[in-house]
């Protein structure tokens, strides 16, 4: 499961190509505005009605969600080549999540109407959005099903994998994972020296590494 | 939240309209395969690569996660008029998940291969698929963040305003909501117990009915 799910990120990250979407890649590199997010900042709001659709063309942004009672938990990190907002696209209904930039990103967007002016243009980006929205409920799926069936340990080890870097490491807290996994950071703490004591990863302070 | 998923809940079975869709709508009520089965009948594997479009004409079908070590939870129930092996459409890939006849189903099947072999049918395929891919992504990503946020109790009754009949009630276990939840039969009879003295719910065995 875990390798399925780190090559449906990636996969979700190179959707855009101007192969399969030649007139879409095209609008988005030509007419698209770009704008810039800090750490920090929100680049769409949960439950806020955007009419564009958004490419992130550098950075990398977290997914919030949030109750009622102002609780929040990470789903998901999204890379450069991420789409957003699409799901939009197909049922006008708004985010699910807030969309947090987590380092300094640039967003490429293109309205909703002058996407659907041109009716290559619209099916071509209906056809993405399908795409997009697919692969974002079958993350959510997996997200959902290691939630309610995997041990804790298991699921730190998940989510490592989904975050990690090219020499497998990860730059994260105890406190960051546990928003992550919805538990509090004690379990984390408990579960990571598990884990160490187990040879399946190396754990320094504001890093862990995934020993294969 | 609990309205708005209900709502989207049967948004889910009605979105194969003649109106919205002629063509699909015709070719379901004139060329699909009708296939029956029973209680307890597995419709869609998990994982299968099955190369239909189904459509829920009769009864009522249950969506099961599954582990790698056969631990089950109940992600959803499907009401007729639901449609099955939508996202495949877009894809390509397998089920997420086990569907299983809970009542005696009927179930409309047509090959992708026909959907896809006339241009004006295939473009309305894949917005239908579409709009199924997002409220199935909506639906799993509020599940899941009721999951993580939420208190139990609030879960519980989350979960029979979902399977609610016209009447307040749901014919429904205290084992059947743990499969739901994913807690333990004991959490669930210690809520309920809880909830009942709240006022919130009547509790009768194998019945529960909301209190508004």
């Amino acid at each position: 499961m875990q390798l399925e799910n780190r090559a449906e990120l990636e996969h979700f990250c190179s959707l855009l190509t101007e192969q399969d979407y030649p007139n879409l890649y095209t609008a988005f590199m030509k007419n698209a505005v770009a704008k810039r997010f800090e750490p920090g900042e929100v680049i769409v709001f949960q439950e806020e009605i955007l009419q564009r659709l958004g490419y992130l063309s550098a950075g990398e942004a977290e997914i919030h969600l949030t109750s009622f009672e102002g609780d929040t938990i990470i789903a998901e990190r999204f890379p450069p080549g991420s789409l957003l907002n699409a799901p939009r696209y197909i049922d006008g209904k708004g985010s699910p999540a807030d969309v947090i930039a987590v380092k300094p990103c640039t967003v490429l967007f293109l309205p909703y109407r002058m996407l659907r002016s041109d009716s290559i243009l619209d099916a071509e980006t209906l056809r993405l959005a399908a795409h997009t929205t697919a692969v974002l409920y079958r993350l959510t799926e997996k997200v959902y099903r290691a939630a309610m069936l995997l041990p804790l340990k298991e699921r730190i080890i998940h989510r490592l994998f989904l975050l990690k870097d090219e020499n497998n490491s990860v730059d994260i807290t105890a406190e960051k994972l546990a928003s992550y996994l919805g538990v509090s950071k004690y379990k984390i703490h408990r579960s990571l020296n598990e884990l160490e004591k187990e040879s399946r990863i190396v754990n320094t302070y504001g890093s862990v590494t995934l020993v294969e």
